[in-house]
């Protein structure tokens, strides 16, 4: 059985829409293992068998959400970036449009990274699977001669790694408003390195 | 009170280091929140009683523990570069040390980590404390032109987060004994960029 029995109708997904951002709130405040299924239908408004028509357990649900998750960060990141040739363009702009939804849904952060103590599985599944879309995009960018040929791997994670170590510190530890001269920073990186060329 | 109470004696030490080694493994196994003082001192086979001696509750061995690994991860890093004065190699090694330090010592990603769940300050103070190390070396390679001027908070993020992300992949996920091929990619980015230069 898949993980999420998919509503048919619009009120059905209105429902089951209104359940995942109850269970967000839940997970958030309390921590996935203190949550109960009760928990979250009581924070929904809805019925505790309700929640049983679309999911059979609370990981159904939270693994449900972490699907989401990764399908909602890089559709937002392919959005900003449709009108963008350039990679230079692409890479920093990506930047933006992953610390705008980090900014924009609290819950992010600690929900993705939460998985770690509910399944080690699904957080190496997770970075995994964001690792293995990037890597496809930095082969494209490698054979036409705009990236370095490096670990394409090794790439992904260094740029993943500092989307969210720097989404940490400017939405999580301090909320921004605006990204630019951070992602002006981080481009110059990209582009001409951290270091100046030895003489 | 302090978190923890010192011990005076060798013999005091090495009850202290055996208590906070069992530690790690019961929180890693069963995560924090599930892990009472009571599994703490039977893993670590000593009278409960003596848990307080240190130590006034759960959590003050957990800050204690989150103190000891950031200290732990910087001295490892101290010693790997001093023998290094081109900061180009020192970042190099730095990040070389940090990977051989996460591989070495399995707990540490999900013991600092959990600290979100635990108390959030807790995981901010933990990277801002880190970051205000590395921001106070970063002025320094600036000020000296050899590090681009970017905003030295950024950059001490970027590397932060290269440096976790990476090692999520290369010690977590996967176990490598060698990270030189790792380390020259990274130092490539860091010396020329991500991208060739613009024709």
């Amino acid at each position: 059985m898949p993980l999420v029995n998919m509503p048919k109708t619009q009120r059905g997904q209105e429902t089951l829409d209104i359940l995942c951002a109850a269970a967000e709130r839940v997970f958030y405040k309390k921590g996935y293992h203190n949550s109960t299924i009760k928990d979250i239908t009581s924070e929904a408004n809805i019925g505790l068998g309700t929640f049983y028509i679309y999911f059979n357990d609370k990981k159904s649900l939270y693994v449900h959400l972490l699907s989401d998750y990764s399908k909602f960060i890089r559709k937002a990141i392919s959005k900003k970036i449709s009108h963008f040739t350039d990679r230079r363009d692409i890479e920093r702009e990506g930047l933006v449009a992953f610390l705008e939804v980090v900014r924009d849904n609290q819950y992010i952060y600690n929900i993705i990274w939460e998985s770690l103590y509910i399944d080690k599985k699904l957080f190496v599944g997770y970075y995994e699977d964001f690792a293995r879309h990037y890597i496809n995009y930095i082969e494209i960018a490698q054979e036409e001669g705009e990236m370095r040929k490096l670990n394409p791997e090794t790439v992904a994670y260094v740029l993943m790694g500092i989307a969210n170590f720097v989404g940490l510190r400017y939405t999580m530890f301090d909320k921004r408003d605006n990204f630019d001269d951070i992602a002006d920073d981080v481009a110059t990186i990209y582009n001409e390195g951290l270091f100046f060329p030895l003489k």
